[in-house]
């Protein structure tokens, strides 16, 4: 396994990995790696010759007052992991590698998709992850690209831009991987303390009685959100962001739900923020 | 030559081009071709193996109220002066094909580089023009692309978008073809009438005359644009939107010229909007 920090030292290598006629498999994170990214790892692997994995915080998709500054981050314990899993490059640039002086290109998928949801808490977000998305892109030119289904808004986002900008790339979405009391793994779970780490397990919770309820024939998104509103208020430091039940592919609300749907949240527990959702297909 | 009219037909194409192992040169167009746009494809012809030119009018780098509409296009003629310099591939889809319905991504540069000159006039142009171009990119993956410096402020946009975005796309800016009297080569020109054409030659006369004093030695911006602008308004039908003195890089205005300069103008005669623009190193 190698270590990238410069874009020109990752071409090069690319360069031949290319020559050879391999495909490329390709996992962005933002480092910080748990079994949800290696999840991701090994979907990759199996379906690709040369596996690369990104390691960067992307400071443009941080707002004022996030956590930028102390998001985790662990370079050594990270390589461990991608070694474990046998990924074979790790791509971790400095913040002025991608973002040198005078940086002003930026990608946006304006409309439904990012408005809503964590867009609305959250604005600029999406541009940032639209434009770190596009750039890895053009430096690694991958086959394909796995990202988590945790981060449903960022997989809708992610697939309307690469159709709409005719990036040829095939984008995977692997399923969310979920500690065994149902918390959804994160990197932002380090920021939990042991009552807030065992509270935070009513969100998923939360989730699957919303879909206990749509399969037993539940169709008013109402019931539906008071039902988990008031399961997730069991839990003491919980304070709901948003609980919104939309159309998987358009995300956009509904009132009565139908076909493919997307329920999502993000609650905060103390300081930290943690999203979930869960996809349900409603033909009845 | 052969002609193109959807992205699949092209990328199917462009594979063996590339399993070949030759090189791609782009020059992307709206059409309706003239000398200048043929510069481009012969400087093309010079460096690579293969030449695609796209024609493609852009809805998106149109605002309101302009000439998208009415735009001059004619792919037969065009296909005849495209095969006459020796290109092998028009890439000419319709607009359902680069936006087709729900489509939502758009790439800007932001900054002083698209807000001065024409950016100021029509807002969201280099917005439409990043766009279309960081898609062609995507769809072609070329070597290099070929842009003529007539566009001096797209021309600028386009480099930091690719600088910024990471494109591996070498972009190459090609001398400004003029007629016999001086007026630069626009597809433009042909919605002029012939008292409109002999009048508008006075543009690049202003800039020679700029050019001439700065040479002697004048550096007052102020005293440079107040020469042109009397000798424009010598043309009975002209009508001065901007005459800018800017850093030929950053774009940003100055009142004391020094170091590589552009001059740039948009003058309107009756209904048609010309642009012209002169490079002037004035180091001293």
């Amino acid at each position: 396994m190698r270590t990238f920090f410069t874009i020109s030292e990752l071409r090069d290598e690319l360069k031949q990995i290319r020559k050879e006629g391999k495909t490329i498999g390709f996992v962005p994170t933002m480092g910080y790696l748990h079994e949800g990214h290696l999840s991701l790892l090994k979907r990759a692997k199996a379906e690709n010759d040369v596996i690369i994995i990104s390691i960067f915080v992307n400071p443009t998709q941080f707002g004022r007052g996030e956590d930028f500054d102390s998001y985790p981050n662990d370079l050594e314990r990270d390589s461990i992991l991608v070694e474990s899993v046998g990924a074979d490059i790790i791509f971790a640039p400095l913040v002025r590698e991608m973002y040198p002086n005078g940086y002003s290109t930026f990608v946006d998928v304006e409309g439904t998709i990012t408005q809503g949801l964590c867009g609305r808490q959250r604005p600029g977000h999406f541009k940032g992850v639209a434009t770190i998305v596009s750039k890895l892109f053009n430096i690694i030119d991958p086959d394909a690209a796995y990202f988590g289904q945790k981060d449903a808004q960022q997989v809708c986002a992610i697939e309307q831009m690469v159709k709409d900008m005719n990036f040829p790339v095939r984008i995977v979405t692997c399923p969310t991987v979920r500690e065994a009391n149902g918390l959804a793994l994160s990197s932002r779970n380090a920021y939990l303390n042991q009552k807030e780490r065992e509270e935070a397990s009513v969100l998923s919770k939360s989730l699957q009685e919303a879909k206990r309820m749509v399969c037993l024939g539940e169709r008013d998104a109402t019931n539906l959100k008071r039902v988990m509103t008031n399961l997730i208020n069991t839990a003491e430091d919980a304070r709901i962001e948003y609980i919104e039940i939309v159309n998987a592919k358009t995300l956009q609300s509904m009132e009565t739900v139908k076909e493919e749907i997307l329920i999502a949240l993000a609650v905060c527990f103390g300081k930290t923020r943690l999203i979930d959702n869960i996809r349900l297909d409603c033909k009845s």
